[in-house]
């Protein structure tokens, strides 16, 4: 059997897949640098506690936990026989891997409050470790590219945002999507019109598997969980409806009794359908995000036969800084997710074709003199701004060539002893076959017209 | 006292040394692709086997390793009371954090030597993890940026890296470095012509503590390792002759007898020092770097007076990818720190003097129906390539102007009445404070005629 020496779920990206996900990461960075984000850096590795406790009692399970240096051992004091892993964990590791970008971020602003201009808008695009079962779409180690706007309660925030993702999807060309947007006040108020045993936060997990599991078996959790029949059938009905904004209001506001949540979050809402000009937003009460800290509006954004999953998720939260003692602090963002972004484009077949050219030129070694001849050509070119390899070994020309086609070369350079009497430069088009000599300030003007 | 949620050593960077720490990688990024370099990405995380036993004994103690998932103890059958942590480490982790980029590439190109074309180039850049006690320029995460060449002994792929070290930092303005360069295999021959008890690797260990420790407590290791004071003399002088390559290699070849390794070491020191246009490049025989997998060409960059360590190290390696069971690898490579560069620059003030400008537009809120009329304005700016915000409250304008001057902003844009009935827009330019009203085109204008 071959060794095995990759651990599963855990990513590598050839230069192709590199050069797709960076084309999809200047177009994010782009806009989030348009929409005046600053981009900003936290540490892989926080304190343990900073994550434990952050994402509810299923996010506690994946985080990736690092064993502390040194004789960890000598310094505790317990019967490590009797006691079980998820106690022995804290003894023995303070810290652990980030398991998204938010936490981070409010542990940073947390820290340099007293530096930050607020209301402070920040991107960070960064891997995060899940320890989660690997499947399509979701490794153990995903890259994340989260923007957030903190400081102000001003839904002005939400209507950009919404802006963002709009120009961020059109510009990738992906025209399938649809951004679903809920607020948790109306989710919360909604819930409290029912009679129940589960806590809202419950209810949210719950909710929040719909996706996954389907409306069946979502309504029979909640009859389970001590909802009524009727209840359950009002819900289902609301969760069914296929409408607009406007008239799925009217239907909750028929169906249900009003409360203060109720019509704090639709005025959010109203708030932003009337000011976004964005058209593929669709109002989803059932959007939950399972992410505890979420407290008013809430994105996804899915394609329209949501084959990989959702491709972005976001929203309010006023308490995300409370956990490092600082209150008051509103904020929302929204976190872009590249590998299904990276996914959907495949399948979509959306990259640009243009996206696997590789190298410039490549000239063709033929020894060593003739390779100490070449190198102010190579200085040059690169000074020119083309990119430029000299094969390192004088082997068969055929074996050079066939380098070339594999490497994805535009132009095979050579310079033999004919070229060098005449000061030229043999150049072939890689792409039609047609070879010529020209002399270097010739095949400079002829490689920039074809860069054109 | 204040709690502390960060960890030390742990780096956390704000958007203004991001904005530096971008400005370095862009040009090194630039110049990787002019060489011809190809980007990839390996995972954070390795398996414990692939990274213990790749960097020597101190480098073993430095690895973060990840703690298994799960119920992990209830796998395991030992007393664990009766083991040390080194002995109860590799049952209950079986990953760990990566320590550099190179023997997870080593281990990439193994898995993936079907679908790769060799001579292979590629280049990465990513953060690694050490757990070492944290110091200026070295945080217990930094980031590499790798660029290495394999598939091929040849020595025109070393001349083609120095001349990208060079390249790299004369685009940085950094003109105080030098580029060190020596060679394992004259190092070896060296140490061969003398009497000792000690292995080559623990010689290059200590030689290799020469920067920290000192030339005299070097040698006065070396004579407790069983080195004559005769032959401890003869390296003091020759680590002592401050001359060019040729002279210090006739020095060597006058002090100790030749052996096969030196004449095969000084041939391809021969062939560098003949075929770079380089000029600050020198010859160090005491140039060891610790890292075990070093077989041919040695590299590294310090500044003249060295203050903030090395800035880049490298080396040809000949059985990195056997670990991976994949043999006959030759390759080479080179490892910028982006910490210390940025540290360097720093002190230098080499960082350009714009880097910290941050907006280019901030519109005054002057109340809901007014935001609403500007949407149109900020969508159609940052359409023209315009980073825009507009201050998401409609609060007293001096507090407004403040934010705009500490957020660094070029332009405060401003739309009142008269300016909504003139079809104007106001614009105030924060560099001299002059204001004007512009109709949209003539705005447009003026941005794009100050931004050249």
């Amino acid at each position: 059997m071959k060794p095995n020496f990759s651990l599963s779920g855990m990513p590598d990206y050839n230069s192709l897949k590199m050069k797709k996900r960076l084309y999809v990461l200047s177009i994010i960075e782009e806009q989030f640098k348009l929409f005046g984000f600053l981009r900003i850096m936290t540490s892989s590795i926080e304190k343990r506690s900073n994550l434990f406790g952050s994402y509810g009692n299923d996010g506690d399970k994946l985080i990736f936990q690092i064993l502390n240096s040194g004789e960890y051992l000598s310094k505790i004091d317990l019967d490590v026989q009797k006691i079980n892993s998820n106690e022995l964990s804290p003894l023995i590791s303070n810290k652990a891997l980030r398991y998204d970008l938010t936490v981070p971020f409010a542990r940073f602003i947390a820290k340099n409050q007293s530096d930050i201009t607020f209301p402070f808008k920040r991107y960070e695009i960064g891997s995060v470790f899940r320890a989660d079962r690997p499947q399509k779409g979701r490794l153990r180690q995903f890259v994340q590219c989260d923007a957030d706007m903190i400081g102000s309660t001003s839904l002005w925030f939400e209507v950009d945002l919404i802006n963002l993702i709009d120009t961020v999807f059109s510009s990738l060309k992906l025209n399938n999507v649809v951004i679903k947007i809920s607020n948790r006040k109306i989710l919360e108020g909604f819930f409290d019109t029912f009679k129940r045993q589960i806590s809202f936060n419950d209810f949210c997990v719950i909710v929040d598997k719909l996706d996954k599991i389907g409306l069946n078996k979502v309504m029979s959790i909640l009859l389970d969980k001590g909802f009524s029949t009727e209840d359950v059938k009002i819900i289902e009905k609301i969760f069914l409806l296929d409408s607009d904004f406007i008239n799925k209001k009217k239907y909750i506001q028929k169906l249900v009794a009003s409360n203060d949540k109720l019509v704090n979050g639709f005025k959010e809402l109203d708030f932003i359908f009337n000011n976004t000009s964005c058209q593929n937003i669709v109002f989803d009460l059932s959007l939950a995000r399972g992410l505890d800290y979420y407290t008013g509006s809430i994105f996804e954004v899915t394609t329209l036969n949501n084959k990989n999953g959702s491709l972005l998720g976001g929203g309010r939260y006023d308490q995300l800084t409370e956990k490092f003692k600082l209150n008051n602090i509103s904020g929302v963002g929204i976190s872009f997710g590249l590998d299904r972004i990276c996914l959907e484009l495949e399948s979509l077949d959306l990259f640009p074709k243009d996206i696997s050219i590789q190298l410039d030129c490549l000239f063709i070694n033929f020894g060593y003199e003739n390779s100490q001849y070449l190198q102010s050509y190579i200085t040059q070119l690169r000074q020119y701004g083309f990119s430029v390899e000299l094969y390192p070994e004088s082997v068969k020309i055929k074996k050079q060539m066939s380098y070339a086609n594999k490497r994805g070369v535009s132009y095979v350079l050579m310079v033999g002893e004919e070229e060098i009497k005449n000061k030229k430069i043999s150049i072939k088009y890689m792409d039609n076959g047609i070879q010529e000599s020209l002399v270097f300030e010739e095949l400079i003007k002829k490689l920039e017209s074809n860069n054109e």
